[in-house]
């Protein structure tokens, strides 16, 4: 699954901050005529520090990042700690122009599992698809709602994204078509680093020992197959084609300085769910469809905090591993919003962009990119990876006439 | 996760069928004293052949089956056979007796799907849980309903089960607790051997080109916990504390000579949907709790065949990867219900068992057995891998109020 190099951020809004000097965040990169050799490195501005070559350690002469994040968190400090050293004195001989590289996906994705955690997309999104009820059920008020997603189709920022095909109802018949009705949501991603153990719920205190990092995702959905498939299962196809994800993994200690207070929750949670501390992130993204920005909202207006999801989804004694991914779900906030079904009233209201064309879902050939930026508080400021995605034609199935 | 070899079925009811000589399910092992050198055998009689020490090939000398089931249908077919003509030719002197060996996950399970695809059981669960409404919605008919549950919580046979503490709704009040309505649903499972590609669906002819095997699956079930959780995106935490799968894996070759018609479908599918030929397996489970029969349903009775699954989870371009397991749902026929939920109307009409207890929904300290037996159309029969769980006491959780 190899991508063009998209460290430049490609077209899109007008966020112009780079990764800086100091995020570092980590990544898996070949170089062209040695695609049999992908490193770990990390990229420093518009560079990349190939740590195969920095350190005598075969983590970092590996295809994915698994190896490293299981060492844990004394290690993942250790190593940030050395690549600064290095850095400071002199290792910027050994850095490679992005251009030069070739990144691809940064981890295996063990379990993945994708949460509903803002409040103003749950709010939206029941009112257009439940309307004249409470568009916020009873439990999503006690704990953050959730589900596992496919791990196999998560892919890297680039990857094409081809129109799946999946039975809806069109004009009073069910069918198997190409989606009419393709969506992609903003969010942003937790990785685990640690493995845990089978019967052994993870408190919020914990979050930092197990999470290693924080991506970019892209949750495409066929909102017709979704709406035909969801009761009483949750979403499975709708979902299951493809969920793009950043190649660079910012690691999470190099948030710590933008954490920031989340939302007053009420009703108060129960003491399982408690966090100390604020574990709002103020990261700001940026969702661009063909060049055009859609949407720009803040992280930091997520109801339920990162801590939390890792403590629900351990309390019942489920184990996490290394390469877990959780999402937040779609990212709104009370002035954006983070999915064409709320941009769009699920079609309805289609969005002018800024070559005068229309969307009400997305088109073939149709080109998202998702940015960020993080904020900290003594003003400075780095971006995450981007997420990026080209909606490709539905491709002929064979054997399968409501295709053709 | 090693558990104690259960290679006689241990307690239960009247199933005296054993592997015999020619089924040649696949596991992994260890012996005593050399735990770090987990090998593959297959099963003869009461007896593991080695096949580390037959073949010269390092996927044989591996913790899982992962790298032998990649391998193709191709090696599939010659293993089998090179098997049978070494046990032939007096290969019986490697054979290691059952109870020397201790049985070990025998695969890494990528992602994992479970299915909901007995109409006898979605018919019962719809009355139970949805009383005065249709209980088959609309796209049961046209599809098999299904949802991915967590592949790193799927446990070998004999691993003891937990009772997992869940939020759910107790005297008007949402509380944190060890679940009060613990059910285990009977599966029978179905194991990718090979990969297939981004965005190429899979047709029901393909299928045992993909799939390597079938396990049996104990689906356990926090049916509280579900209740409060499932809308809008589908059962979580209530499934996700742990899946019981059988430490054997039967090649789907082994079974061809137990295929037999499977239920008419009406509504017909849509043709990416349709079979040739028949796809149900004659094989009929019995569930025992603590060693009285509970249930015993006939797995022909499933109305979506497993072709149909894999050609339904793949319709929208998913890839599956070695190692991807897909479960049926519970198995329940017109006269033997696979679920507690059903057995006894939601802990309603409590069950007698023959120690003359009663059950409405699972004690600590329970035993649950499920066995299985292949019936062939020349009158040969043999069973399949046994999954079995004991249920653990909730443990008391660090900084948990109500859970203590």
């Amino acid at each position: 699954m190899l991508v063009e190099a998209v460290l430049d951020g490609g077209s899109g809004g007008g966020l112009e901050v780079g990764f800086g000097r100091d995020a570092l965040p980590y990544g898996v990169f070949c170089v062209p005529g040695r695609f049999d050799e992908p490193r770990v490195g990390v990229a420093v501005d518009d560079a990349i520090l190939d740590l195969g070559s920095l350190f005598d350690d075969p983590v970092f002469r590996q295809p994915s990042l698994n190896a490293f994040m299981a060492q844990g968190r004394a290690s993942w400090a250790s190593t940030r700690q050395h690549i600064k050293s290095a850095l400071a004195g002199g290792a910027h001989e050994r850095l490679i122009a992005a251009e030069h590289a070739v990144m691809q996906m940064p981890f295996e994705v063990a379990d993945f599992v994708d949460f509903n955690s803002s409040l103003q997309h749950a709010t939206n999104a029941g009112r257009i698809l439940r309307p004249g009820t409470d568009p916020i059920r009873p439990n999503w008020w006690h704990l953050p709602v959730g589900y596992h997603g496919r791990s196999g189709t998560v892919v890297v920022s680039g990857t094409p994204v081809t129109r799946p095909h999946g039975q809806f109802v069109n004009a009073g018949a069910v069918v198997f078509a190409p989606t009419q009705r393709l969506d992609v949501e903003a969010e942003v991603g937790f990785v685990v680093g640690c493995g845990s153990t089978l019967g052994d719920p993870l408190t919020t205190a914990q979050f930092s020992d197990y999470v290693f990092g924080v991506v970019l995702v892209l949750d495409w959905s066929a909102r017709d197959v979704q709406a035909f498939e969801y009761l009483p299962l949750g979403p499975f196809l709708g979902k299951s084609f493809a969920t793009t994800m950043s190649a660079w993994v910012m690691p999470l200690e190099a948030l710590d300085p933008a954490r920031t207070v989340s939302p007053t929750q009420d009703p108060p949670t129960l003491e399982h769910l408690r966090v100390d501390g604020p574990w709002g992130f103020d990261v700001r993204l940026e969702m661009s469809l063909n060049g055009t920005v859609i949407s720009a909202p803040h992280f930091d207006s997520m109801y339920w905090t990162a801590p939390q999801q890792l403590a629900h989804l351990t309390s019942n004694g489920a184990r996490v591993r290394p390469g877990d991914l959780f999402a937040s779900g779609t990212v709104s906030d009370e002035h954006e919003s983070g999915s064409l079904l709320e941009l769009t009233s699920d079609g309805a209201k289609p969005l002018q962009l800024a070559d005068g064309s229309n969307r009400g879902y997305l088109d073939d050939g149709d080109d998202v990119l998702l940015r960020a930026v993080v904020h900290c508080f003594d003003g400075t400021r780095f971006r995450l990876g981007d997420a990026r995605g080209v909606v490709a034609p539905a491709r002929p199935v064979a054997g399968l006439d409501d295709a053709r």
